[in-house]
């Protein structure tokens, strides 16, 4: 199966990366072709030669590409980009949206340009509404995203959406990402966005208190 | 040691209880003690003929009475609480701030009346700057709060404030009720509560999925 991957950060390089090596047929989207592709960007450099057979497409060919999309950009640029892979590219497909909306311009701690009436994953989906939005693994960093055995338990990855089908097929790549199914909870419909866009401050948090990225939460019932 | 719990709802009679029962001299504040006493709040009556040696007071006397004190009203009322208390009454005090500033009045899932840039904590802290409040307890329902053996396993609690001897004298009181060392985490200064009290659309969220209130985070590393 095909996908698009929209971003060259270290989110979305994890996520490419990972869905190729499990045989997916992976674009990852950027801006500018020619300047991803010339080296000038060491640690994208480096990836890419570890993983040829992933192409670098524009957004809009890269939506083109994908049976499933995958939002793996900034929150901040994450509708400007969907808008130039294009409504009519994204439209009937499921999105798998990552990004957190944080914004570092008032300095440190990031707030969220976006939260608590609404949510960066709502607002991708109204600008998209023909989008099949599912938001997930927004609240852990990107390593443990794809290997979810570098922490020993349980712990719990969280996924919504408006579109029941579309977080079926979310949790199957979940699941070949090593998620266990009793990890995975369904929150219901993308509202539900809120609550895990609005866990970033607590996991800032956790983060500078640990000292370790590697950090998840487990619900525990 | 007297201590003074700000609230007549279900957080504030099961933290007095508790505190009672664990050998505390406990007076519980209310904005009208005559109508507390009265019996009109049947729910509030059967818990006080249950503890018969707390004291309903109002906010200023529970103020004085209490070497420590407890903010367990809602979130809305919390600082027209403290003003009743009286700035001189809490000054010196820990203050443990269980309160969640969810704004029911927009309709459900309730919105944060603050949030993001500041916290109910912090505004508490910025409005009486001699208290030392310490978030603690408001990302879970009561009864886990004084009785963390409810869940199986290791799940946490969080704290934050500006005093670290405050933050000792609360994880002491948390330890009383049941609480791990290892489990109650240490979030830094006040401005963490951000986080804390950001999580709740989070918990709001598995509450609804879940249909339990009984349930919590362990964070795992």
């Amino acid at each position: 199966m095909n996908i698009g991957v929209f971003g060259t950060g270290i989110v979305g390089r994890t996520i490419a990366g990972k869905l190729s090596e499990i045989g997916y047929l992976v674009q990852i989207g950027t801006r500018d072709v020619e300047k991803t592709s010339n080296g000038s960007d060491g640690d994208f450099a480096k990836w890419h030669h570890e993983h040829p057979n992933i192409e670098i497409a524009n957004f809009a060919d890269a939506a083109k590409h994908g049976q499933i999309l995958v939002n793996a950009t900034s929150g901040g640029a994450s509708l400007e980009v969907l808008h130039l892979a294009g409504a009519a590219n994204l439209a009937g497909k499921v999105l798998i949206d990552i990004a957190n909306p944080l914004d570092f311009s008032k300095g440190m701690p990031p707030t969220l340009s976006v939260c608590n009436d609404s949510s960066l994953a709502e607002e991708i989906q109204n600008a998209f509404p023909e989008v099949k939005v599912v938001k997930t693994l927004n609240t852990m960093t990107a390593a443990l995203m794809v290997d979810p055995s570098l922490l020993a338990g349980d712990h719990s990855v969280f996924v919504c959406g408006n579109n029941a089908e579309a977080k079926v097929e979310v949790a199957d790549i979940l699941n070949s990402f090593g998620w266990k199914t009793v990890n995975i909870l369904d929150l219901g419909d993308i509202s539900a966005a809120r609550g895990l866009e609005m866990y970033l401050p607590l996991w800032l948090r956790l983060y500078g208190t640990l000292q370790n990225t590697v950090i998840n939460i487990n619900v525990v019932r």
